[in-house]
């Protein structure tokens, strides 16, 4: 999991060679130590980019049961970016993905959530419902992502 | 349940004073007795107008999970207006709706596909977690609707 | 539910304008304060009547698990027909049910009972599975009926 | 369900004729977004009257485990009551309710609650017990209520 | 199980010495290597055999939950009946059967589909609830019989 | 299931050739159509027997859990014992035993009980665990005996 | 379990110095031999002091679900002031109580109802859900109380 | 079942006329007193023969789960085959078998050992999946035999 | 649990008074670090003893259920006689028991087995069933013990 | 269960002669009426002692399933000392413990925990898992301590 | 997961450097858009190789337990064949596998399927039991693989 | 799984290109062919190392629940530091690990272990919970490591 530096011993990513490996990524708010439950946990640029998908209704009864997996799918591939921009990419050269699910339906939304990430050209996908994630039952979606910068490009 | 006339032996509506009484409504094709399963078990049309709302993606991975209640949804809705039309009705007639579910998550794409029905004021609504259904285990909504339609009206 | 006068502080039905609403009922004998469980809680002519339909065989493992749907069901419409009674209609005035089980594999039997007392034209229906009923897990069903017995109308 | 306005696209009641429809009515406190949970969520007035009934006892371990249903019992019927209001009603105007648990032996409560808004007559009731409401678990009963306003009375 | 010969090497039956021995029997249509499931996998007349049951009655609603057991009832014992014939015996030289269902209620429903195979002096018989039968969870009712056919009889 | 002439059409037992087979017996009092449960189910005589094992102690906290399945066994072997008396032979004849069991624990005070009926030599047995036996859940043990009387002894 | 002297070997209780130990007790009869199920199983004025409380109603579905607890408390409690009363105490010389419940929320009744029983000081209690009691799955609580009855207090 | 001699009171096979019938036979060793839970526990020509059917592979990752159900089913056979063969038969005159499983995949492997013993003709076979045997969880398969030796074949 | 000196730091038991105080005992032979599991696992001496009571029967079939409870309860009644023992008293000196089982039916033959302690006059007895016991799944009883010894008798 | 004075009608702490019996003990703050849920929820000084045991890292990932039982435990034996202290007395007088858990492999860290508190002569110890503690599910563990402070010492 | 190029957003393989990685890989019939259920599914040169192993009998009751994994580990092993192959690969290249499975039991008939496709040296493997794949329950087994085509080798 | 090179045909092991990829280890004894239960399946040293963290204390009730856990962690990455050195390499070539877990409150004990073997910078990290592991039941914990050991370095 990669939940902000002080929490755990290990690291969020390392280079090896021309590869950049990620730990397994999930939606919890560094700063708060909380598990991103909802809408409002996410940023408002965020919200603004999930209702072009018809999310984020503003409706209690019909966010009540999206926002968990949208707001962590956002959540997640969010951090996914930040991490490979640390090494000086983009989303395009994160071309592997093992997505972890507690629940397969969540698959839709997180799907229609991934194209605002990627655009273009997909990357390899992983797919597999499991039991649980760290830290808890709360946490819905975990991500291990892997990246591609050659170091000798130039 | 409304599943077609010669499947069993009750009224699907009924005219009483200024009120049309609707039975309850599953979503079971009366020419194949079979129930709603996919997007393909709805007219083309239907499918058009879901897109709207962006399901029916053509993505197998993503509508695996949504077309089941989604096209029923749409099928029973569809029905109803159907029924109250019978009566010289529209949907704005229906002012009542009891949606029985049998997974509560499945309100959030109900609610989107009702939004079509009843473009402009909507109904009074009750939302109920039953837990199963005429004729099995995968209908996945039943609504029974009520229509005011008064006789004196000109 | 509809269980004898003294027993809950409920109306068992109620004349408002041209409909008699009754409250949901369920099988509850309200001499002996106990649910009806066989074909020996119910009178002799009910038993008869029920023959004709083919069941009350006098097998005990034949009637061991079609006697408590079939009783109940014969039971709650009975009771039905005599509230509607009350108020000067007879089953035909009794234009809707709400039909809730417990195990829906029940309706078969129950909606041979029910032809016995509509033999011409059939009421609006709705069915539904639901948890449990008042006042436990014996209760099979529960029905909750409504009629229009219009005061002008002579 | 009925949880303030901006929540959802229902309509909360509607009159049609001579009746006033509501849509089905769950203990969700509009202003909070949060559903009624304990004594702490109602009013002053609401618990003195609830300690009239031998609840609400300022002892932990006793409320416990009767505040939710106990407290969402009064909020549900006095949101009733403000609706029916809007309509130039009062609670016994309300002649029918339809009354769903997830658990029935949260019944006995219930009623006692019940009889503070009825002290007279009785409303014809119906009681099931079903799976699950909206927004979630903890939502303990949904009442589905009906009135009857006369507009050409006088 | 008997599923017609190509389909496992066991035998369908033996004789040894005055007795024929069958195997235990299952609703599987040896042609189309499939579970029996309702009244259209049975021929027309046993339908209408069925019908002086009371069964087979044309109304989705009904027949759904009931053909299941009352389709294979009939099937496996005429696939006895048939097994008994090839070795110049009739159904009542089947004089002990032993039953094995997977729901007991099953029983009341099969019960009836017997006696018209056992018109006059019924045989000796055992009834089990148990878990499942080959090939599958559909199959709800597996018989194993037994015929007396003396040799030296005349 | 072997209980009582006038209660199902079925033959309790038939001779055919040498060999008597009889139906499967479960405790059912044929008189009462009861399920036997306690020792206050079975004869004086029964429980003086029974007392000779150390079972029927009189105390109530030890007998709750082990009365019912010695008192059935009891009744079943003794059901047993008459029917293959009826037929001029004694427990001895009986040569073979299928007992089923909902809880396997019960053999060890089944096994006891046998042995009052068969002092001498063991007839040969099969014990199978499996789900449930007509007419319910009270019933324990099913036995399915089969004795051998050969005709031209003399 | 103390349930009358006959119906096991153990002592109800025993003095040992100044102490007076009791078995934990449960709410048996024990002329009959029956576990206390509903206010019909106490004896009038014990359903008088319960109705002060606001339990016994009288009405059918309220009592269903709160007389089990409700009378096997006041019936339990009782029983033990029976014991001390036999060594010459009161309850008050109960300085301590171990309650086991099967049901956590049953702690509120049976709260109320302790009050009856202790109007002044309250005894040391410890609270505990577990899984069952002697002699079955209806005994819904069992205590095991202990006394200071000193000896040398003169 | 059949564990050894000392182990239990039954016999493990009788003849009656022209019949021998065996009782329950499970894998049990009678030296042991052990259920046979893998290839070691079976002789290495039993092993020599399992492993022309692919069995037996010596890769514990393959093995772990097959090895139970094949072990048992060559100890079980060859058990019935050595009791046949004290009545001076062989396994074709074991004409009948009644198969019980826990878990009826089980039965593809076990028909393969089972072609060992039946190179020619197969037996009458019933198959069925139940709870337990005994004497415990770790028992797979329980086979009753029936094998026909006519005395007067000469 | 009082499971040998070295295995845990707490005290087998504390003279406090007049009383001797008990740690909870369970069935774990100090020497071998394991639960006692049957007869094997007690001394011949206590094997004899058992028999008089009809257990440790020598039949597999009948002691593979028994002998976990019978042979527990003799050890665990044992370690307690040898702690009080250490304290100069006798079993008669034991005046309480709290008694814990898992299976409440493993009452009754607990219950012969404590007579053998307890010849005499028994103690005071509390008996609850409970989830688990140290050190796992195989513990079948635990016993807290409470003696009096005063010191000052002479 | 203690948890501070104003919240239920019982005494936390009772001396009888030389004893002091103690009410059950959870872990729940009474000023905030609330579970202890981690290390947040205890002082300074606890956390830096639980440290010396190896808890309380500061690495969310390994402290989100141990600090909820660590920190409880810690919590309930303060109260315990904070109470025999009341009496004059130190953790050395609290000679008996009866430590109920939810889950066993609790009991490890417990244990840890609980050595902080007795450095010398640990109590005797009863160790059971039940199911479920005043006032709900997040309750891992209660404590009911008996001390033994002689008032005739001096 | 692979299943066709128009049925999702994403890319089935990737070469990143002298890598190829591949999306996991499910056994979906592009042109059917269905999952892979029995030997009929695959081509008939499969088959026959699947024979080679004793698979693929041709018995019903064999085939219907081991045809679903044994069709589908045929089926996802060729894919991965084909997309290898693409990249000028082989088998031999794909030096990693990690194999996700439903049920482990089902790794020996697989681990012999793999056999077939790795005659000579086995890849690196991982072998996880996980809850569920895409597109639903019928899925099996899925598997993702990673294959080394150095580019600058010649 | 890597359990020992004749144990199932895969490879623990490879090299290619700059990286080294492992096969899943989980904790079985090549020798024994035994899954590690408890500090005495790992060597004298291990446990030494592991008594540094507190573990393996040498009272039972505290090891039972920590030593699989904790010596299964062990042992397996005693195994990785094995495999990595086979190529030449250390534990901090060793760059990225899943673990998948069965429970993950075992992460807390196995975080613990992990830092004897990572007393420096961390790897690369993701951490799931699955459902289960080869061989069996036992197994709590799979480890799939990449170590990257540049083959140009110099």
């Amino acid at each position: 999991m990669s939940m902000g530096k002080p929490m755990a011993n290990y690291a969020a990513a390392k280079r090896v060679g021309d590869f950049v490996f990620m730990s397994g990524v999930v939606a919890v708010d560094p700063a708060r130590r909380q598990v991103v439950r909802s809408f409002e946990d996410i940023p408002t640029e965020a919200r603004a980019q999930l209702q072009t998908l018809g999310y984020c209704t503003g409706q209690m009864t019909v966010d009540i049961f999206e926002s968990p997996i949208v707001a962590q799918s956002w959540f997640v591939l969010e951090r996914i970016r930040q991490l490979v921009g640390e090494y000086g990419g983009t989303m395009q050269d994160v071309f592997k993905l093992v997505q972890y699910f507690r629940e397969l339906p969540h698959y839709a939304p997180y799907n229609r959530v991934r194209g605002l990430f990627y655009p273009g050209e997909p990357p390899v996908s992983t797919v597999v419902e499991v039991s649980r994630f760290m830290p808890g039952d709360e946490v819905l979606i975990e991500i291990e992502a892997t990246a591609y910068l050659p170091l000798r490009q130039a």
